[in-house]
């Protein structure tokens, strides 16, 4: 590693060439070895997945398929969770287990359904389907998560980006749009370690989301707390409890909270929750008893059996976060030793989640991931993290350094920075 | 039992008087009994749901959970189906494999998706969506099942019944109503063994549903095979495979098909499958995408892997029919002994499915299904199996004699009798 190292932009042309030239061989090299590097998702690694093998036969007669209070988890019968899952959630979440849904198994698909409802049947309170009311509009931090803003599309929302700060939201930007503009409906929220900053909410933010007075009186707060127990280190990372703040201001009901196991449990074979003020329940309810007899209660037993408290759960994520932590540090490490002292990139440096967000030169993100992809390493398309897949600076890449192993992982990384480096020179030499 | 029976139409007010008096006074003994016997829903019982026990931990551990393409179940990925699930349910069903969509655990799940899909976005071919034709509505042959017409109410789509004959809906009024009206956008099927009367759609039927042109241009065929494989006897029941008269027509577009192991395996913790022509899925599956990142696979390699093929199931569905002809006998036993000869009542003898459709006199099942409550009975409410819970008779109930036990459903049974006898008796002597 070289000791004192000149920001490309003070380099000379000659210089330059010579970056050019060095990062050039290097792909020409990757690019023969026919590589398939993938740091695109945020998947569990197999190691991960391993840590919950024992779930897998937990329930394995049917003894123990009666819940506490005598119900066959096996046949039809209760809408929307078995007691005791709601009771786990609520203890490990801060909320009253009465106000928990347990629904399914992807969060996603809760939020999914959810704009569905205020689509079709307006939220609670008697007001117009938002289907019905022309255009409307949803406020979307960003960079945010791309599935979120893929809902919007699908639904036909249009979204307004605004700025994340290192705290949360830029809430002027939110009070701006979201108390001026009737057709604004909700906003998307990832509260804790977002997706993909890794930035958790300041109880500053969070008391002024709740405080919040809309424009719209069928405004919804979309609050995906989707890595709700997710460090990577010991120390917890504090998130205010929005409910707590929202009580204050006489606004739970502007709030829907959202949450999984997807990435404490199983993917896809995971429990996902929703939890809501008893107004919105009272309106829900009866829609989702139109929609199905009930949820797979088995797996909800599962979960129940595996980790049997909220001091189950905490010692669970302590094992995960030992698997990732070396792998978010690797990244970081690779970064700072190639990286550093250039001026050409910065990136997050979560203390828990999914992602680490990357920031190159305006204008080089997407070079950056061609680059990558010509050698078979699989970013995230630039742009992605953006509504409408549209980075307005070109600059930010979400990197997903879970899923592969840790060699894998220094290599590839190791390739992402020279594609870095191979793309910051084509700009400058450009000019 | 009476060799000779007078029907109570002829017989004189001093009998009808005895008969009322004899039945009021042993309602007036189960009364005091403190009964609660359920004949409400079709809910398999706990020992059918023992023959699925050898699932619950057949998949033991991450060796088990890897596909045959190699693909960890226990992750991310796959969006609508394991292809050996869509194999499985296509050999079952007689589908093509991918005209297949492996969706979470309940088929009505899917079927209100489906629905919600049509009223936000439309059908395939461009259509306006359903929520944005105005007042629309869905042909719904009755009497049928009480969640299908729920599902239209929550939606806002006016429902038009048409009779049901012996071998399925009544096709002149099917035809009268959907080839002339372009707001009839659908009709309910639940083709074999039907949802109360027990009714196979015969050949001719499914080929009059397939040959139909309806006015309006995305009209869809919701057809809801949930008792494919659900014989009480050995002697298979034939349906005919719409999809294969549909090709004939070039309509296959127009059907929406629906299955579950609801009544296979464990309810809410089955499978639900979705199959559709390759231009619908073409439609659907971006929006699914939307929705979700994938269902649970665990749960698909389970089915896969306790049935293994066609005939696993079948054998499987032998047990159910052992289990389940005995309750089905024993209803159609009671009520012959007890009713025949007085022309009070008629009933469905069903060769499959979850249901016994009984007749009583017209005006009389309201009062039925009071008597029974007010002794502990309890049956799926009265003019539940028509539209808007509103039957134009007052004649139907369904009696849903799977769950409880052979000495409970005999009770039940009796005394479902003695209110019959009451109701009729207390109708004729108004006059």
């Amino acid at each position: 590693m070289d000791n004192v190292r000149t920001p490309y932009a003070l380099q000379t042309r000659e210089e330059l060439l010579a970056v050019k030239e060095k990062h050039q061989a290097k792909l020409d090299k990757w690019g023969e070895m026919n590589l398939t590097l993938d740091l695109t998702r945020g998947k569990p690694s197999q190691a991960q997945l391993d840590l919950s093998s024992g779930m897998l036969n937990i329930i394995g007669d049917r003894g123990d398929c009666f819940s506490e209070s005598g119900l066959d988890c096996r046949n039809y019968g209760i809408l929307d969770g078995l007691p005791e899952t709601k009771k786990l959630f609520g203890d490990l979440l801060g909320l009253p287990a009465d106000s928990i849904l347990v629904l399914g198994n992807s969060s996603l698909n809760v939020m999914y359904d959810t704009m569905v409802r205020a689509m079709l049947f307006g939220v609670s309170g008697g007001y117009e389907p938002w289907s019905r009311q022309g255009r409307i509009k949803f406020v979307c931090p960003s960079p945010g998560y791309d599935r979120h803003f893929t809902i919007c599309r699908t639904m036909g929302i249009e979204m307004v980006p605004v700025k994340m700060n290192a705290d949360g939201p830029d809430m002027d930007e939110v009070y701006n749009i979201a108390c001026s503009d009737p057709s604004v409906k909700g906003i998307w929220c990832v509260p804790k370690f977002s997706n993909p900053e890794g930035i958790t909410y300041s109880d500053e933010i969070v008391d002024k989301l709740a405080a919040m007075k809309p424009a719209a009186p069928d405004f919804r707060i979309f609050w995906d707390n989707a890595y709700a127990v997710h460090e990577l280190y010991d120390e917890q990372t504090h998130l205010a409890n929005i409910f707590d703040y929202a009580r204050e201001y006489g606004t739970e009901d502007n709030i829907f909270y959202f949450a999984s196991t997807s990435k404490i449990t199983f993917p896809g074979s995971g429990l996902a929750i929703m939890a809501a003020s008893e107004k919105n329940l009272e309106q829900i309810r009866p829609i989702i008893a139109t929609q199905t007899i009930g949820y797979d209660k088995i797996n909800q037993m599962r979960h129940v059996k595996f980790f049997k408290n909220t001091d189950g759960i905490r010692e669970h994520m302590k094992k995960h976060a030992e698997i990732l932590r070396p792998k978010f540090e690797l990244v970081e490490d690779v970064f700072a030793r190639k990286l550093d002292g250039y001026d050409i990139a910065h990136w997050s440096k979560p203390r828990g989640g999914y992602f680490i967000s990357l920031y190159v030169e305006n204008g080089c993100a997407r070079r950056v991931y061609q680059l990558a992809r010509s050698v078979g390493v699989t970013l995230t398309p630039a742009g992605s993290t953006y509504p409408y897949g549209r980075d307005p600076q070109d600059s930010n890449l979400r990197i997903a350094p879970t899923y592969p192993e840790m060699d894998e992982l220094k290599l590839a990384t190791d390739i992402l920075c020279s594609c870095i480096k191979l793309a910051t020179v084509e700009k400058l030499l450009k000019y």
